[in-house]
């Protein structure tokens, strides 16, 4: 599976405090585990690189790609955007992460604001499983916890979710719907909230697996081919209709 | 209730036989409708209008928008379509209208392509109702039908509805999601399908019923007020977290 | 509108703690505000009556049944259960309140085990507001308190609502969906988490405005009359479809 | 994967005309093309063996159970109706066929009344498929025909499904959800409408290779391991939530 791993790369580069946790970047450290799993070839790309890394011919090659930003939503190109965007209808899955809530290609495919309350506390979180039996959730017990982390609550401005599968419990009194997928076009959107550019959140076994468990779910499916979208057969009836 | 219409009015100015159905425009047909229904304030805009005749203090005083556009939707300006995308999310309905499924309003809020298939064939469509208790749906027997009509087929390439109220069966031999609501922020968005510029479907009463209900549904809520999106509390706990 | 409140009323009969919180039992309680509300006439049934209290004359004029049941689940008959069942099929909305989780109205509605996990710890819960324009969440904030309440934690074992409209946070480290909606045939249930025996939550203004905007909201709807059900017209086709 | 493919088993052998079409019985037909799948391993059961063939040794062992019915629905004991609502609660897949959707036990697991109106006309049916990419659509195009058919027409009675993969369109005039998924548990549900005891329609490949894609999708996950379900920690926080 090819899989690419996005990042905005600019916190790690400028902030001390964060180049401590994530040296190479947080593009690095979910791809070097990545390529520790059987089977996935990750890349990486960047904000920026010649259009933000993404040339078209990745996206094409692309079967999941993570997205992450955070200061730089804006400096994102509305081309490359919509080339997310357009190849997710294709089929590609996005997998969205933490504070590309307000990222370009998330906002484009789910249509809403995207809005949140947030809170920077290092105080602990807990993801409740509600859908247990649901693939991203393999291998994960009723909950898991992040020790410190930054708070995010709702209400969060996202549409209905197709499916709900983590709920966020907050010390500091907060809820969030953590994890979520919704279906758009042949593809499918799966955002995951854990991480901070300041927190070692991304070196956390139970989030590296559940980050694995979204790559294959969504993944490339043995699926349905449909075709002629935009057509129909300009006969008074479809073909058979009159047998 | 403020209503206001809008079209595209470029058929009915330049091609005789859409004149001959709808001589003052899709959008007067519809509005003289509603303008008959106590509590009903109707107003009309189009396309050649200075803002497309939408200029933010008419936005902001709409409920509920309808949209009908059909061979100019490149045309619209993506400023309007951002004004209309965010009226939504603060409250406002927006109802769209047949060709509108490619309308960039639609698009903005939905995410997906859109796409769909079609052909004209005047034969007729029936509407059958598969959530019978929704408020839509009100006065709707089993299914209602269209003498004639355009048809639009599967797969419509659109996110799974929140609501799905009508199914179209086509005397050509396809099926349609012909009625669907989504939620996006506080406002409502219902497409639906029925309608063409050279039939005179938005005359029937049974089109016309279901559009009054949808201005009833997709219109003002008594509701929660949540505020403060975008923020929390940045004491390391909500106040109230530890009484 | 008409209301009933049906109570077990079996603990506040037998327990001296109860009693002090509850005296004329939890319906009372509960029907005592509801008959406050203008257009509201609420009736209350129990246990012990012959029939519970719920003859098919009560059931069949009844718009909303509320439902509190904790320790004699079991002693319900089965053939009271299937009349609301198939009352709520027929158009009646059921609401049922923190225990009844477990009554058999509810799971043979939902068809699952409804299993969850819980602990008495009299510490406090927040219902976060999951859809800020939902009828049954008007008049609430963000979120409401209740100050001590016994926890209720997921995997709450329901199927996926139709939808979701609080999430409860504990200060004992969970997380529970507090708020849900099911449509099922003409009538519509809604479960609603807050409530306990020893505690006076049934007093608490924000809890009374969420059942009293649940009995608006599952109440008589202006809706379609499907006719005919489990029959077709035995010609060939449907009288039109060859027109 | 362990398939049991339960039926009912009466009109073949009391019908000449269903004998001609299904000599040894649906659940046999459909049992041999299973075996020719590589990893199925199908077994049958019928109404009238002991226990209706579904001893609860059978039943735990069973990763999918196909169930065909229709004229003994009522002859289908509690007992056994339970076992395999409680089976799928735990986790096994339920592929409910065509007049079964007034078995017991696809009505114990949907809780509505699962009424549809319906006509024996020999006409054609068309599937098409709303869900492209879903596993159950696998290997179908924008739609596959029955050239001779049953008729089931709208409202049908469930609740709305977690997926929505088929829509029927009935050259007699209607439309029909023919291919829906719930979740119920650890287990999921898939109704597929097509089918009738005189007709050949379990031989047709199309149809074959549905029942054979969700035998695939609704059998064993590699999911979660939700523990505890109905016990939590009773101390007053659960351990880690104050750490």
């Amino acid at each position: 599976m090819k899989i690419t791993v996005w990042n905005e790369f600019r916190h790690e580069r400028t902030d001390e405090a964060v180049r401590a946790v994530y040296p190479h970047g947080i593009h690095r450290a979910i791809a070097d585990h990545l390529a520790s799993i059987e089977g996935f070839e990750p890349a990486t790309a960047t904000l920026d690189e010649p259009e933000h890394g993404l040339p078209q011919a990745l996206i094409d090659s692309t079967d999941v790609l993570l997205w992450w930003g955070h200061i730089a939503h804006g400096e994102v190109s509305d081309e490359v955007a919509e080339r997310v965007q357009s190849a997710v209808h294709r089929g590609m899955g996005l997998i969205a992460l933490h504070s590309a809530h307000y990222s370009k290609p998330l906002k484009r495919l789910l249509g809403t604001s995207c809005g949140l309350s947030w809170r920077e506390d290092d105080l602990h979180e807990r993801l409740w499983v509600v859908d247990p039996t649901h693939p991203i959730a393999a291998g994960v017990d009723r909950y898991f916890e992040i020790p410190k982390t930054e708070m995010y609550g709702e209400f969060f401005d996202v549409p209905c979710p197709d499916e709900l599968v983590f709920i966020s419990w907050f010390a500091g009194g907060e809820v969030f719907r953590s994890g979520m997928v919704w279906k758009r076009g042949r593809g499918r959107v799966f955002y995951f909230r854990p991480g901070h550019e300041t927190l070692p959140i991304y070196y956390q076994p139970e989030v590296l697996r559940v980050i694995v468990n979204a790559c294959r779910y969504l993944g490339p499916r043995d699926t349905a081919t449909v075709t002629g979208i935009g057509a129909a057969p300009q006969a008074k009836v479809s073909p058979e209709a009159g047998r």
